[in-house]
């Protein structure tokens, strides 16, 4: 299972210097994201900015939207080694329900703090990039395997929950002019997502416990 | 509530005449595509299987799309009236949490049924038109609201709940190149929607039931 979980990583073949470029285009392009808005973030003004050549950034990318896709999954990749590393209750080491509650609410803070990123991530046409659906869903089936062991078709209630805890703001995402939703929406929907799982996981009358070990 | 269940409708000064060629020209659509398939159903190839000049098709349709989404749209109307006034546990007359199971079942149903339509009703750049989100989320709602009244905040469930049901097929919908799902697809996700909506209203240990009323 870790092994999925870390599909990103550089190809080898990455020379060194390809690396350093990369890394330094991604931080100049923070850099702006932070100072300017995404909006102000375009290919000409991240190589000037980067002292790059125009076909360094081009080549890197591909397109303006590509730069924003880099950051996220870079974003991502950070966001995965905390759930796979870091303290708990995200990370390995308390109760799956501790950790489910958890999960969905850092997912709902990560997705919503990269909504101006994601957006802009969008190439016309394109289904919506944020995060990596598979990952998270990787991620809420074993918890849910240990939350739950008693359900029938874990895949199914994987697929149903992950699109319960992602598909909110996926759906404002894809609804293209619409301003970011407010702050209060992220303490909302991670209280609800806690209501959701612990209805879900807690035994139903005259039932024992049969939540197994711990969520690692 | 009722009121806001049925915004469809015809405007009422649409003429007698254009009543007609629109009933005539989906009805004609519906024929096309049951014999030919989605793919050939076109603004010309329509037009002339209805005996009707190519500018009323494209004054009704606008698009080739739009043929589409009307055909979704008159669906919509019919399977929203089944839930509004059809015989119980889909329509009023069973218990809400009945109500609720019969609902998502027959909603995956609807949804995977118009796949196709669906995907030809999708204006490149454009959401994903399936269904009319806004309708079934209010029924969930009101379903919702009877079936476990102790929650929380029954908006944030609502969205939630609206995500796992539809968000699966609507993902498979939004993958554009995708074949269409498995006809057994279907009785899964049925059979997870109901695994959900029960372990969601069932009363914890020692609580004791505080549902209300029919789902009417």
């Amino acid at each position: 299972m870790e092994r999925s979980l870390v599909p990103f990583g550089k190809p080898r073949a990455e020379r060194a210097d390809a690396a350093r470029n990369r890394e330094r285009l991604l931080g100049v392009a923070r850099e702006m994201l932070t100072e300017l808005g995404a909006e102000q973030v375009t290919m000409d003004g991240l190589a000037e900015r980067a002292g790059l050549g125009k076909g360094t950034v081009f080549r890197r990318f591909g397109t303006r939207a590509g730069i924003f896709r880099a950051l996220l999954d870079a974003d991502e990749r950070a966001f995965q080694e905390e759930v796979l590393s870091g303290p708990p209750p995200l990370g390995p080491g308390a109760d799956p329900v501790a950790r489910l509650i958890a999960y969905g609410r850092a997912r709902i803070t990560f997705l919503h703090r990269h909504f101006a990123v994601s957006r802009a991530a969008l190439d016309r046409g394109q289904p919506v990039p944020v995060g990596d659906a598979s990952l998270s869903q990787l991620h809420l089936r074993m918890l849910l395997g240990r939350a739950v062991p008693d359900v029938p078709d874990l895949d199914i209630l994987t697929l149903q929950l992950s699109a319960a805890l992602e598909g909110p703001l996926l759906l404002y995402l894809s609804m293209g002019g619409s301003p970011d939703p407010p702050p209060e929406a992220d303490g909302a929907l991670g209280d609800g997502w806690q209501v959701l799982v612990e209805r879900l996981v807690r035994d139903g009358p005259g039932q024992s416990a049969t939540r197994t070990g711990t969520g690692d």
